[in-house]
């Protein structure tokens, strides 16, 4: 069920099977099949998935290829709690490894916040990553056109850039090398580095080479209308004309709650076996928290295997057989 | 588009980036990825995959707990072909390596066939499996009620399953050892022979001490109606009365195309790297072919990797620029 501020504290002396970090596609279908699996699992969730930002997924099989990620997220809480899991939305501070189980601190609400601990015997991180965005005067203007064709992912959005007139946003001189890739699908690139960081000669040479513009002014804003953005005005007042945008400016990580933990990374992304089990033996990382491509598909699909592992482990060490909760 | 045994020759001249053997879960989901990188693809399908036998997915993300498993093929295959991928309903006979490309041999219809060869770069195999039947005097008798409430698969259906009279129908002393995970679900099974073999002392002991009934009786046939099967009638008209059935009796493998190719394997199944490919740099397999759980999602997730993959190599050895098709 849903739990709330006012019923949460009954929830807070069970020992759940499960607690899942992340109510997005990867916690979700975790929490679907362990509740299918006769585990108890409860989903915390601080709000606004990586998918909630994306207005269309357009290579999810099964789904018309304009369904926006909310709606999957959508689909998928419904049906992790008609299957009876408990989903509560706060923030997770801090996991406290005891053994035999975790002790899960979160934080309640944003005003007057609350602050509860929860206990399972085994932990799914879920909280995936957010893109970093240019970071304007005026960020509602980045807002209006991000994850609509001021794109994140060139994975699942180079073909909708094919031909286009795209403009890459970078916070680095590595950053902006996602146009090599980007190249494949259009020739008419621009990278814009803001006026934020310095393109060395060799890397001025190879972009030249594949044709590609760099721009070095600083950005006053994005246009644009009805969330399609339609170019850039510079600091100079100058417009440079643009079909779609990329940004490849990193990722923030979700994982400051794991710190007190020893997990095995890679930067910033949790290694796991093909199970999605990490480098201690009852953390599972799924989505794009771990490494590995980050497509709303396989998230889903690491939360199967995530959830079918955590029931051979249960089972096996329980024995076989659990009454229906 | 949807190629016909009188359009076909129009493609035989023609070399594929990657040809796609099977129109499952898997194949379309790879299709889907193929075609927005820009790579032209032909999936072959000889019909009837196994998720088409699914009367209900439970446990996939985004979709209602109800749908059918044709649906998702369906739409997957819509999907694809508004890419404009190209999709044909044959028979793969044989693959040949050719070096650079395979020369793929294939059967279009069942009457009167007519073969044709194919040529591509990449081959993906996503032919899945089948599941062995109980083989009875009247099979539609048993075509009744499988995929209904006569289940194949217990990480799928063991929830279906939960504190109901489960009939356990192997093909081997070794396949009724499902009945210890089931009991996970139900303490309520009988184990069926059907005749066919013996069950050794130690196993007895140990199905008895579960608390399961083993019957060694040959099978006449399953009773029902509507679909939904109801108990089994032995060949000295007894009737054991059930709520559901699970079949363990092992799976064809859909992989004598592959046989002229030294590949790896472990048992039946293809061993793959994370990315889907097996040992062979040009062939990769996704679904229920490859080591892994044989489940939709996941053989979706295979489906991306196996093509992102294949979208890296041939990017990197041509260069920066395709032209959209």
């Amino acid at each position: 069920m849903q739990l709330t501020r006012q019923t949460v504290n009954q929830h807070t002396d069970q020992i759940y099977d499960v607690l899942v970090v992340g109510g997005g596609a990867a916690g979700l279908s975790a929490g679907i099949y362990l509740q299918r699996y006769l585990l108890s699992t409860l989903i915390i969730d601080k709000g606004k998935a990586r998918s909630f930002w994306m207005q269309e997924l357009h290579n999810y099989l099964g789904l018309p290829p304009d369904t926006p990620g909310r709606e999957v997220l959508k689909q998928g809480k419904e049906h992790f709690l008609s299957l009876e899991g408990d989903y509560l939305n706060a923030y997770v501070e801090e996991i406290i490894d005891e053994g035999e189980t975790f002790a899960v601190k979160v934080r309640i609400g944003r005003k007057n916040p609350t602050y509860e601990v929860f206990h399972s015997r085994y932990l799914i991180a879920g909280s995936g990553i957010i893109d970093h965005l240019p970071q304007l005067a005026d960020m509602k203007n980045v807002f209006d056109y991000a994850g609509h064709n001021l794109h994140v992912c060139l994975i699942c959005d180079g073909y909708e850039m094919r031909d286009q007139r795209v403009g890459v946003f970078g916070s680095s001189e590595g950053s902006l090398q996602v146009a090599f890739p980007l190249g494949w699908f259009t020739p008419h690139i621009t990278l814009f580095t803001n006026g934020l960081f310095e393109v060395g000669h060799e890397m001025r040479e190879r972009f030249t080479e594949a044709g590609y513009t760099l721009n070095e002014r600083p950005i006053r804003q994005f246009l644009g209308e009805n969330h399609q953005m339609s170019g850039v005005e510079l600091d100079d007042s100058s417009v440079v004309e643009l079909d779609a945008g990329l940004i490849s400016m990193g990722s923030n990580y979700h994982a400051d709650y794991l710190k007190g933990i020893e997990l095995e990374y890679n930067g910033g992304n949790l290694v796991t076996d093909s199970m999605n089990r990490t480098s201690h033996p009852r953390i599972f990382a799924v989505g794009d928290l771990k490494v590995g491509m980050n497509q709303v598909v396989i998230a889903a699909a690491d939360g199967a295997n995530a959830a079918t592992q955590i029931w051979r482990d249960i089972r096996r060490a329980e024995g076989t057989r659990r009454t229906a909760a």
